[in-house]
């Protein structure tokens, strides 16, 4: 497939959204911009089209590299402990689902409880803060050793934290987040902060693909079982209230940040990494989609199909 | 693999689960039965073993069946106006999530709500009422055709049945089920009495795996985005609320029902079909989905991994 | 206080309001209405103004009077073992409450779903429906031997009343309803389509004003815990979702029906009626609120104050 | 009616309770004490009985203080604004409803939620912290300038307080809350940790009774709607989620603390102080309600009868 012809059938998706508002160092970002990255694990190619190489705001794909890290470093089975996989029916959010059904821990690692609660599970390890690791980490699982914290949106994300500090506080009250919260939202809030490019995250997607192994040097980064499933729950609950809807309409396990980011995995055939900032209601980016739509049909990654 | 090992291996998870029991007809069913087929698509060879001839209740494994008719029905895009594709974070017979977020359609096809508006869906043709029609569709699909509605199983649903009243009476109030509301409940509770195989959801599995096409003698019985469609639904919801523990644990779609039978689709590999009645809290066979663990572990079914 | 004058300076509410649409006997009632009817027990002097005898249907006014028939019939313990006396939070027609706290019975008598359990418990008695008693009761309790049913009420109450049937099947289905659901429905549309004026309504909220004793003949129609139970009910949950507003507004036990009815019981001093059937977001009579404010602020009768 | 033998009569209900254990500081308080002082507004007359002067953490309580130093400092309807006058049907510490109903604001000034809005709402005047005025007020409206603060209890609260934060961070995110969290909070968490005798909740409660004039030196020290409004949400909001419950069983406007404490204002009769610190599940006081339904009926208190 031609992927600058895909960009351009794509391109008019991007009236359909708006960029995410609630930072203005989000809100200011040019919406007309849209860029991929295809990592072919079979054949070890690559190749990119369109603002494949700006760097934008990871934000919530960060919460699939801390998932992994927390994995890594714990165990899956302390990671199950904590979170569930299951989707909530709300939004991303709030603790309704929790509140309602007397849960006593967040229903998945994607909404923001869960995230949250995951980055409380990293301590502070040979001197380096729980950041520090999960910036190193991120750096190694995307190759990409450019990654740094934007200061700017860091700030923000303080600024304007307030329903991730009520979530923090209400699994403090009780008893599911035991370490420091100060310290948990900031790692959390540094996390979300980080630049990545399309390329970082279609490296992160091919890891995820291959099983867990970098296509780049053959390192097993993450063990089978961490990648098998972090995919299924990125099928599950990785595109908000609106996972269902694209399970159906792609079926590529994928999660989808506020920065306008996606990372896909194919299983034994891509990593996928797009960018194009505007949003639809749900949080996802609209001609981002669009795009993987139309290439998962093109290439056939549809795995409830193919 | 052994399946008779398998099924020995699983056999004591029986005694985890116990029969449903809100109906007569199946609180008498004996849990100690288990059985299985698998039918190979890639070489047309089927294995069966245990209980894998005796017939049971379809319960809601019948809501695969309703939904892949009324698609053919009415076309998918119709279907889809009716019902969502999203898990709702409740039990399976609640209206909670609707009530709560104010959606005007049930959240997916596989809860009560959302089979019971499929259902309803289905207006009589050439003088076949709704059911018969879905009878014979189930015959069709499952190349079965000595299923037959087990009386006693009905009656039994229809003494039983406020809580789908209930959701019936619900939707109509909010001008959803606009079909008869009596009727639509008498499709429903019909549906779920009908008898079935682990043969039979076997060949229904393999109809889903093998793209909508029978592999038993290459007729198209429903279309290929009728298939890929219904497999998302039952990754995502097939398994009541915990649907999301086995997609990971399992990554296989299936669908469930509280006579205690499994359906799963190994796109383009497995139609697989289990019995086992004794359910867990969730209303899912347990030594059933213990089978099922294990068959795709052993065969490698899982489409996060393989 | 003149009555004239009251009825002028509040009738400009009524365009802030508009009639119950959602069956056509009411949609067609004429809003430019306004009817009091005042009953000072204190002196046994009385005094109307405006549509004081024009006849309206009583609707949910009704549930004051179920309630207290079947305290008479059972005794106050068996009927507060079946309802609460919390309000709920939600809309009148919800079973949202209910659902998430898994409260086993309505939280209160005039939420739908807790009239029409208390409308199940009146059992057939001499040959006389649950139903006929009720009617019969209510001429009594309103000293009024004209109130009858409106046929065309009644039909339409059928005709749209599947949300009440889902309550009903809801309730029937967790076994808390235990009497047949069409026959308590029908008592319940039934009990809604009888027709009063404001003398009417003024007379019930007499015997409640004067601790369960007929003024009129001095008869004792209902006990004095009756009486007692029934105003602080209605001071709490008397206005649907809207009563915390009025019992700081107005301080006096109010119940409202769609109808555009009201009947407020000041103890040991007024029963009072009141027709206007504009009704605001809530479902109470706009006008008719303005007009009870009114009169409790120039007749000091704000039991929180005086 | 004689105090002591009320006292002995209820003095067994003590074992139903069990005294508040989330902090230490309340819970190693003795459950066996019973206290109660008697304020007839209508001849000056004082009387008291068991613990009268015992001093206990107001907790809960102190919300009715603020709720009126705050309508007296910015106005009722300001207050309106902020908070309404409606039950939750849920427990005092949850937003449930209002995430379920989208409600912008607390739906009542006793739950948590709107307590510490209500107490987010004073500023700093002449140099006092919000503090400092409520505890200065407190004496004033309590007429007892023996009130303190109970350093123990304030730094338990601050301790034990994540639910809260929680809460107020939530208000925050919504754009509720306006003013400095952290500083709300503080002044919610030494407001329930004053230290008061159940006289000082009687002259509370005399002066709500009397119209919102002191009885002791006829100053008016709030406004009569002040008075009435509060009165009224003590009757509809007072008793956490029991609130219903006594309203039907009491009938005299009360609101209580889980240090054990009760303040009722009977309107134009009575300011009641009780203390019994061992609370029921719903958290108050069992011993305490038990005295105060005695009281009721014998004094002749219940605004819903005399």
């Amino acid at each position: 497939m031609n992927l600058n012809d895909a960009i351009q059938e794509c391109w008019s998706k991007i009236d359909e959204g708006q960029v995410a508002t609630y930072i203005p160092a989000l809100a200011k970002v040019d919406p007309y911009q849209l860029g991929v990255y295809l990592f072919d694990i079979t054949n070890d190619k690559k190749v990119e089209a369109g603002a494949s190489q700006v760097r934008f705001a990871i934000e919530s794909v960060s919460k699939v590299i801390t998932l992994l890290y927390a994995i890594e470093r714990l165990g899956l089975s302390a990671v199950e402990e904590q979170v569930g996989t299951r989707q909530t029916g709300f939004p991303f959010d709030t603790i309704l689902n929790m509140e309602i059904t007397k849960e006593t821990h967040p229903l998945n690692a994607f909404i923001n409880s869960g995230a949250i609660l995951i980055s409380s599970l990293i301590e502070e390890q040979d001197g380096l803060s729980p950041f520090d690791q999960i910036l190193e980490f991120s750096r190694k699982i995307c190759n990409d050793p450019d990654i740094t914290l934007n200061e700017e949106i860091y700030q923000s994300e303080l600024r304007t934290g307030d329903m991730n500090r009520s979530l923090a506080y209400y699994l403090k009250a009780k008893g599911v987040l035991t370490n420091d919260v100060t310290l948990s939202l900031d790692t959390y809030f540094k996390q979300c902060s980080m630049m990545v490019t399309c390329q970082s995250l279609a490296n992160l997607g091919a890891v995820l693909a291959n099983d867990g192994i970098a296509p780049w040097n053959n390192e097993r980064i993450i063990s089978s079982e961490a990648a098998t499933y972090t995919k299924s729950v990125m099928m599950t609950t990785g595109l908000y209230n609106e996972s269902g809807t694209y399970s159906v309409k792609i079926g590529v396990p994928t999660k989808s940040g506020v920065g306008g980011g996606l990372v896909s995995a194919a299983p034994n055939h891509y990593g996928i990494g797009i960018f194009s900032p505007a949003l639809d209601h749900a949080g996802n980016s609209v001609a981002g989609l669009a795009l993987l739509e139309l290439i998962s049909k093109k290439l056939k990654l549809d795995i409830f199909r193919y």
